[in-house]
């Protein structure tokens, strides 16, 4: 060891946040693990939130629970408004001041509608579990105004039951072939709607489905997505949205629920620390993942911009682990006076999208894999990776139950908005 | 049968609702059942999800699900706002006019605050599934509080680490015996706070907790209550509560979190049909559960106020479930030209409260049973009483996994106070 304890502070309790502080577990530092969420959530699966198939209980789990046993690790709830890195101090908005020698910024990133931001209350994105759960009661909701309506005014039902996915990236994708599943399976439910007036539309502006993924991949992606009956458009871009209605470069679409799954907007750490960001809000960082001219601090994950071979590293909780994985072994070595490694660099094992039951897409180390067999890899991997013994055990049982039944066990109106809520006593 | 199909219109899809509309499966009616919500809610588990212990999905089932198989049944999510019974029309929220031949209104309860409606904002009920997240939120959110505070200002931390319930019924000592439990599991996962300065207080205006169980099972309670932490105080008036103070007949208590358990209010039922109402809303009936003066109106469960014996029936489950069974029949055998049977007898099974792991006290069939054997009844019972294949194994294997590990797995804080979300792009 080389004198005295360091103090690593730690902001995002994410893939890459997360991995960091397990890997300093044993290394003589203290870390403080700074979210404004009370628990890691395992993003890849939220898309299963929203459309009622998983509770959110099984996607996440206490940031405080996941770290109890590394004593070396305090875990503060509280969000981050500035840093000051002179001082080498991150401010939080309950007034604390936590001082750090190393500070990793790992806060992830949020929607971004390039620049439209009046489209955001029309068409909600996917980051958090307030988001999935704003979203599971929308599409819920549209259903049931669709049976309330269907008899006395048929325009209106078919706006509401029709759905509208911007981005055929992995999420945009997943989330039109889940929604497509739902309204198929909620359908025995209802009295009134027709089955036939569903109308789930997959909006991409490039020319195909998945663009990280091979070509045939997307080809396969693009017609099992239409098998479930997802109308696919690529090459159209949106050009407008209002309440009930997207206007693409092509046409206007009536529809009450429109999911933006498009573009991301890192995370505000680059104003924290006054550093030139891209258009979206990254933080351009070097091999060792620090940005021009500050020496501890790194940042990492969807608010850092890295290329590799010239191209940037995506927005994926992959790279954020792998870079999370990196940073806390090169601190650990640091502060016991051994040389760090060298630069980062990410291992690719490739890319997994389900399209729903029995079908998903995969490029695993080079080998391209589909259909039913991609599928169950997919929910081999996605299990595998989700945090805790429990979330597994519950998460598989769930899917299981799922798959012999066809029944989505999580369709729960829920009433967020206190407008609509149960009347009070007067 | 004797004539035309009948239009039986029930509202509300409680246990009083969903068991009339079930009894009435094989009857020549049409039944239509409305309900704010989308979902059946097993109200006496709800503390459960308050505390972390299950996730709102597994005491909650969608009632169009419920009903899938009953082909003369329909569903409207749709909020009633009054009815015309001269011309025998519901009028919901959403415009729709829906005409009855039969109404039945099973619309249940809220909180009553005894006219002190202003302590509504800091010591918020248990009747919803929002009530039961957002109770939850706050619960969690003040040991995080707690954490954050505690070097800097200890009685700021004492505050966040008391929790008073006001109200001594089944579901106050079942909420403050599950809080003891919880603040307990949880403690481990902090590093500042100290489980010596967390404080559950049960405040009673009556001489005993559980007023309506037998005196011998009252006191094991209290006992059971105190084993745990929790502070019993019976014959103690609350006379203001405002932000993070409680004021009783007796001292004042710094709180940040106060659960109101102790008043109940009818829905607005009885201004809908402008009848008499008691001091708390409810609707007095006859015999045949109907109120005076109105032949083809049935008020059954919390919103009605029936005597038997010369006391009136209390607001719980099993008398709201035999109302409505007894409706249901009524109404099968009215339409079929049949005379139904005589007026609504309630059988008396018992009662059940559950003070935490192992502890539980019941009275059932005259028999008393208390500890670890009550504790088994209480789960057989209340797993048998849910709605739903899936959320009985799900529940089951939920509480094995916290009895095995005494892991809350639920405690997700989800931000649902949108001033407090996670900041949007910019």
């Amino acid at each position: 060891m080389s004198g005295a304890i360091k103090d690593v502070v730690i902001v995002g309790a994410g893939f890459g946040g997360l991995s960091a502080a397990r890997e300093l577990a044993k290394a003589p530092v203290n870390v403080t693990i700074i979210d404004q969420q009370n628990h890691h959530l395992f993003q890849p699966l939220l898309y299963q939130v929203a459309t009622a198939s998983l509770t959110p209980a099984e996607i996440a789990v206490p940031i405080r629970h996941v770290l109890r046993s590394q004593r070396n690790a305090q875990v503060i709830m509280d969000r981050v408004v500035g840093v000051d890195a002179n001082a080498q101090i991150v401010m939080t908005e309950s007034g604390k001041k936590v001082p750090y020698d190393f500070l990793v910024i790992a806060t992830g990133a949020r929607h971004s509608y390039f620049g439209k931001d009046q489209w955001a209350d029309h068409a909600p994105g996917l980051k958090t579990l307030n988001d999935a759960l704003a979203l599971r009661e929308k599409i819920l909701t549209a259903f049931e105004k669709a049976e309330i309506v269907v008899d006395s005014d048929p325009e209106s039902a078919r706006r509401f039951q029709t759905f509208v996915v911007v981005g055929a990236g992995p999420t945009g994708v997943e989330m039109a072939g889940a929604i497509a599943e739902l309204a198929q399976s909620v359908m025995r439910d209802f009295r009134k709607i027709d089955k036939g007036d569903n109308r789930i539309v997959l909006l991409e502006g490039g020319p195909r489905v998945l663009p990280s993924f091979a070509e045939d991949l997307s080809i396969r992606a693009a017609r099992d997505l239409e098998t479930l009956g997802v109308e696919v458009r690529t090459g159209t871009m949106v050009t407008d949205i209002v309440a009930g209605q997207v206007t693409t470069s092509e046409d206007t679409i009536a529809a009450e629920t429109v999911i933006w799954a498009a573009g991301v907007q890192a995370s505000p750490a680059g104003n924290w620390l006054s550093l030139p960001v891209t258009k979206s809000g990254h933080v351009e960082v070097d091999a060792t993942l620090r940005p021009q001219g500050l020496e501890n601090v790194y940042i990492i994950g969807d608010t850092a911009r890295h290329e590799a071979d010239g191209t940037a590293l995506p927005g994926i909780a992959p790279v954020a682990k792998q870079m999370g994985i990196y940073v806390g072994r090169r601190l650990a070595a640091l502060v016991r006076g051994q040389t760090p490694s060298k630069g980062f660099r990410y291992a690719d094992a490739g890319a997994l999208a389900t399209i729903g039951r029995n079908r998903a897409v995969a490029d695993i180390y080079g080998m391209k894999v589909k259909g039913f067999a991609g599928w169950l890899l997919w929910g081999a991997a996605h299990v595998y990776f989700l945090i805790g013994f429990k979330n597994r055990l519950f998460v598989m049982l769930h899917w299981l139950w799922l798959y012999l039944t066809w029944q989505r066990g999580v369709r729960l109106i829920m009433h967020r908005d206190p407008e609509k809520q149960a009347e009070k006593p007067s």
